[in-house]
């Protein structure tokens, strides 16, 4: 698979589908499309393929999968990996599509968070219950300060400047227990670790890690939660906590890292100028187009009579929008082949015919 | 799984839902009325479960079913039935569901070949391209003498009386060869095989063994084609058989056991008074419901604009008729709960939830 993280180009990628949505209905998108001959670019807001069954149940079973008797989130995604490697989709991950608007061609253009521009024929939109993103604070001031002392799910504590600073790492789970010993590494001002309770949910030995760093004063570890903060010259200078007891402390702070989970957010679709029905998209179960031309919709965020947000009804409406796209692209009607005795789709497939 | 083979008793079994046709489809529609707390009845032509998968792809692998990268038809088959276990569908294989006629209480009753009765407040038809049938043989006279004297595909020679008798075993896979072989143990006053080659498709072990008998002759084997049959006293008597030289020949035959191969055929589909389009049965996609309250049309059999006969679509065919039939019989909406959360489905499914 081929991963685009930057994009260096000024001019857009020009190319026939893009998929939104790198979730399981999504992967099977590209599946779908390889089998009508089409490649894609697949954009995703998470760094990873997956979606929901990545985010919601890694480890919880699913038991409705035609098949499939039993497997995990996780599992699912990793079967629907293998099933469409043989097409090769360009991936575009860690980064939202902002802006989609169709051109005086026909073609739509899209643009993400982090600048990538695509031009493409048709676009599928699999965005599930949409983005999954940090979940933000509610604290005056903070929005400024966003990426420079203010940092959620911060992915590479490489990037940030902590060396001399005062750190404060914010939240219960693993990834924030990490990020408090990995910032040790950096040789900060200070570390300090804060969340509601006092207990954190990590693995046995990353907890037992902290307790010695926390024994030795090098992290130090509060039940608490961020009230307020104070700049200087437009920089984090302190944030006041406070405490299970009701009573406050100011703690000196330049850099925050915020973990307080990720939930997922319609975001930007609803700045695209499609019709919204219940947050979700209409579509004709023909075809899974939405009013737009060239704008399909599968899985999660689409709706029409009798819809059930079920992954397998998911699978079906990609391949319906697969035949579709493929339809509309040619202009001509595209013949039902089978996997099991074309030898066109096997070749797609990378499937070896050997001589008996 | 119950199985039931005859029908013992002339009073129709209740129940709230049948669905005709055990192939892919049916038995995945099996599992989605099972979790909506539902228990069906499922009617076959063939002697057993599988369908199309089992009849006319069993080897060949499959490649777009979602999550599995490749598993052949007779694989898949065997993790359907796995899956729909917990649900312990009755069965009623070996049967031709021959009629089907609403009663005055709004309910369906249906009646099989063999004379089993059901009496079903909904019915799903999975019946794919129609029933798989034994190839019948044009031969005048032929018709009278069917269970008699000439048997399709018998699937017990047990039931039949070959003792003293002259047998004519047709066809040349392994199904003719094994009857030829099992009809010496009844005793015969003589066996003859006949297929229109030389050549027969069966195991080796298989071949050796007929050769041997052959040899001995015990068993004649001879290239030929049936061209017509004689009677006396309404009884098969002979059959004129015409070589590859073209002369012909008379057998004395009381015994005539047909191995042709079968074949789908819509068959009595057609007649049950339901709207058909290019003989498939046309449904609402919201509900897949068809024209008559109660009956629902899944897989190959049905139709409606965008249609596609691929195995994932039947899928999400069989769901959904899942969840409206649910909604049909309690006259109330029937709410999505999913199979990883929830502990209804967890104990439909016999998910043993361990304490931690």
């Amino acid at each position: 698979m081929h991963t685009e993280t930057t994009a260096t180009s000024s001019r857009p990628i020009e190319t026939d589908t893009v998929v939104i949505g790198a979730g399981a209905v999504g992967m099977f998108q590209v599946f779908q499309l390889g089998l009508q001959g089409l490649h894609c670019h697949v954009v995703d807001a998470l760094p990873h393929l997956g979606g929901q069954c990545s985010e919601l149940y890694p480890d919880k079973p699913i038991y409705d999968i035609p098949g499939i008797k039993a497997c995990t989130g996780q599992e699912l995604i990793e079967r629907l990996r293998e099933q469409m490697e043989p097409f090769v989709p360009t991936l575009h991950l860690g980064q939202q599509v902002q802006t989609l608007e169709q051109q005086d061609d026909g073609r739509w253009l899209l643009a993400t968070s982090t600048g990538t521009q695509l031009l493409a024929k048709a676009v599928v939109i699999a965005a599930g219950v949409g983005s999954f993103v940090p979940k933000t604070l509610k604290i005056d001031g903070i929005e400024a300060l966003i990426d420079r002392n203010v940092h959620y799910h911060p992915a590479n504590l490489a990037t940030l400047t902590l060396q001399g600073q005062h750190v404060l790492v914010h939240g219960g789970d693993e990834l924030a227990v990490q990020a408090a010993l990995d910032t040790l590494a950096c040789t900060p001002a200070s570390v300090t670790l804060i969340h509601r309770r006092d207990v954190f949910t990590a693995p046995e030995a990353l907890l037992a890690q902290l307790q010695i760093y926390k024994d030795t004063g090098r992290i130090r570890v509060v039940a608490a939660q961020p009230q307020s903060l104070l700049t200087t010259d437009d920089q984090l200078s302190s944030v006041e906590i406070v405490l299970p007891d009701g009573s406050s402390e100011s703690l000196p702070v330049q850099q925050w890292l915020v973990f307080q989970g990720i939930s997922p957010k319609l975001g930007p679709v609803a700045q695209w100028g499609l019709e919204l029905v219940k947050k979700q998209l209409p579509v004709d179960t023909s075809t899974f187009v939405t009013e737009a031309p060239g704008i399909y919709a599968v899985g999660d965020i689409n709706i029409y009579p009798g819809k059930r947000k079920l992954l397998l009804c998911g699978f079906h409406e990609a391949t319906l929008a697969g035949f579709s796209i493929a339809e509309y692209l040619t202009d001509k009607p595209v013949l039902l082949q089978y996997t099991t005795t074309s030898t066109r789709l096997h070749a797609l497939l990378g499937v070896v015919h050997t001589e008996k």
